[in-house]
């Protein structure tokens, strides 16, 4: 038997202790998580060198060392990152409204963990501890593959997570750090069908396509951030500059900033130019199509490729539709079912946005930054889903959870 | 291309139309099917005799063609069922309640359809339609892929269905039907990512297996209904008795019929007596494990390879355990994630069965034959899941959609 397999047995014989667990012993662990880390700040450092300095070797480039790097500053922002955790509300055993059915019996929904959920990383090692947080807080044992570029720092990581957890009388199974290797450690993780409830993959596109092309187990992931806005006639111009702006020009490496904008034909004229002006001012490429090019000399020519291309950087595509049912012909065929907003003044645009847009969150009058964990609420963010199965959009603790059927009754039957 | 893939192809193309019709055009085509399935009950007949009589001449167990035949009873019945789906709330749409945030946007969930959902099923012919109604009332496209045993029945509901939805202004590819062929077919369509959103497989457990076993796209499923029932220490005899007869006895080879007994041993004496008296008198075979032979001499012996077994039959599994802590074992150990049921008067054994046990539906006091889409409020069921994935239990039509974030806004930015 494998290590990986064994790791995965010991994880689901776990759970029904994990399943059981009281709210208090488990922010009690989470309180030792986040004491401990800080305690041996000095280990992790020590560690985290290590780790940088053979990435330097092999010539990572600097954002990615950066991304590796955990300092004092991102010890202490990863264990407030776990007392954060504690204060959320656990999902584990809330019942829903119970309804008293014809037959006597009253029905509802209990909320239970998932089981072991598999989270397979790149770089960050303090995903480690995030998604180690966030798993036992909602009862599931966590199986945790990193990169090997972080091996050391997960490593350490892991054993200080399992020291808290050992000594708030929690089973270390709990919470298991995979060691990196090859992809086929990765394939065999994500094929332990009957063992591992749920994948979740994060990082880069490779990693998460490997996972999905790969994986016999369940997984939540999202590709691509191709996320548009669309100004509709009679929007409100300082609006949607505002809008514009912040999603194309604040972030644009991030997967729910914009990549494309949107024009209704019939206002083009009265929008497009101080937008584009906004945007360019910003130092923004606009590459534009025919129409849009007419109204902003600027912008560069579009080609087919443009439309649904993430650019994640200072450049945004720019086209003039007919109509709304253009722009949602256009969301429907070019977007990436993330993050999609209008910018309207008319009722029936916006509920007919939202309404037949297809995307994890549909915005109206707000900016597609706000597609974010804690922004919508979350409290603390797992992952992000742009598939509707299970999950769609940023999932919570509650995301980590399912809902049961419970039936109390007093001696029915259906005879 | 495939014609399999050219028929998921234009499955997808309708999805933007069909999650876009409003109740009342989709209750107008309903409406249209069972009309038209009524006067066509003629046809449909003939075709179905078709059906019978290759069953006939391959041999066909008696059970089998009586679940192949579709007389006039059978097409009322399935007419009758579509009439029932119109009278039921259409999920797509419906927004829940709103939250403002600190940043003023409002934030909510709204539900839209899965999307493409492919049904692999055998025999019964009338799924054929129910899963159409259901997958056409939650503005889902569906490719329904039946058994051999059935395709000329299947054809001309097909045909019915598809006749019914163009005079209602539908898209026929809305409901397309699959010709059955070999497994390879199979293999395929539950293999069309990108094109296929859940495949439902329903019918016998080597199909099930064969679908999981392949897909690449997501699968919700059931294999088996291993379901307990634990008499507590205290509870009420003339309860017991009801609830393990109606459970075993009523329909034995139902999948949330009994399979097996549990007694406390503090009160085995007490209890098991008289209820396995009424098993015995209802023709029931006990197998029990010693401690339950001392107490019911008439119980055969039961072996290792009882516990866990769905004999679907007038067979029983009796055993004693310690306490509640050896039930709830007992069942995370033999259990498949069904339905569970306690029988107790103390609330503490309540509460801890509701949360501790791990199963689609977990029971106080009521028959494991209440774990059913009507029974729990559903109106109507396309199957059930055993897996926590997306949906847990009977799934109706709520659980053929998902939920998508929305945010409304007035020019919020994130900055």
């Amino acid at each position: 038997m494998s290590t990986i397999r064994e790791q995965a047995e010991r994880a689901k014989a776990a759970k029904p202790k994990l399943a059981a667990l009281e709210r208090a012993q488990k922010d009690k662990a989470l309180g030792a998580v986040a004491a401990l880390l800080r305690a041996r700040t000095a280990d992790i450092q020590r560690e985290n060198e290590l780790d940088l300095a053979a990435g330097r070797t092999a010539g990572l480039a600097p954002a990615m060392l950066d991304r590796l790097r955990m300092d004092q500053k991102g010890v202490e922002a990863t264990a407030r990152a776990v007392e954060h955790v504690i204060t959320l509300p656990d999902p584990v055993g809330s019942r829903g409204p119970m309804q008293r059915m014809r037959s006597g019996i009253q029905v509802g929904r209990q909320r239970l963990p998932l089981g072991v959920v598999a989270i397979v990383y790149e770089s960050r090692p303090n995903v480690t501890v995030d998604a180690a947080s966030l798993c036992l807080k909602s009862g599931n044992t966590c199986l945790l593959r990193g990169g090997k570029e972080a091996a050391h720092t997960n490593r350490v990581l892991g054993s200080i997570i399992g020291e808290a957890l050992a000594e708030s009388g929690v089973s270390p199974d709990a919470v298991q750090i995979i060691p990196p290797g090859d992809r086929d450690g990765v394939r065999e993780l994500v094929s332990l069908t009957g063992l591992v409830d749920l994948a979740i993959p994060r990082g880069g596109e490779g990693l998460i396509r490997f996972v999905v092309e790969h994986a016999r187990v369940p997984v939540v992931q999202h590709f691509l951030g191709v996320c548009h806005l669309f100004l509709d006639e009679g929007a409100n111009v300082e609006m949607a500059r505002a809008l514009a702006v912040d999603g194309k020009a604040r972030r644009p490496g991030v997967c729910n900033a914009l990549e494309c904008l949107l024009v209704h034909a019939a206002d083009a004229a009265r929008l497009l130019p101080p937008v584009a002006r906004a945007l360019l001012d910003e130092g923004v490429e606009l590459r534009g199509c025919p129409r849009t090019r007419e109204l902003v000399p600027e912008a560069k020519a579009a080609t087919d490729a443009d439309w649904g291309t993430e650019y994640l950087a200072k450049i945004m595509a720019v086209r003039v539709v007919d109509d709304l049912d253009g722009a949602l012909a256009h969301v429907g065929r070019y977007g990436s079912n993330h993050s999609e907003a209008i910018c309207t003044e008319k009722l029936a645009s916006s509920e007919r946005w939202l309404r037949e847009v297809d995307a994890s969150c549909v915005l109206v009058n707000a900016s597609t930054r706000f597609n974010d964990g804690g922004e919508l609420g979350l409290g603390a963010e797992i992952g992000i889903s742009t598939t509707k199965l299970h999950a769609y959009g940023p999932m919570g603790l509650e995301s980590l959870t399912a809902e049961k059927w419970v039936v109390i009754g007093g001696g029915q039957i259906r005879g």
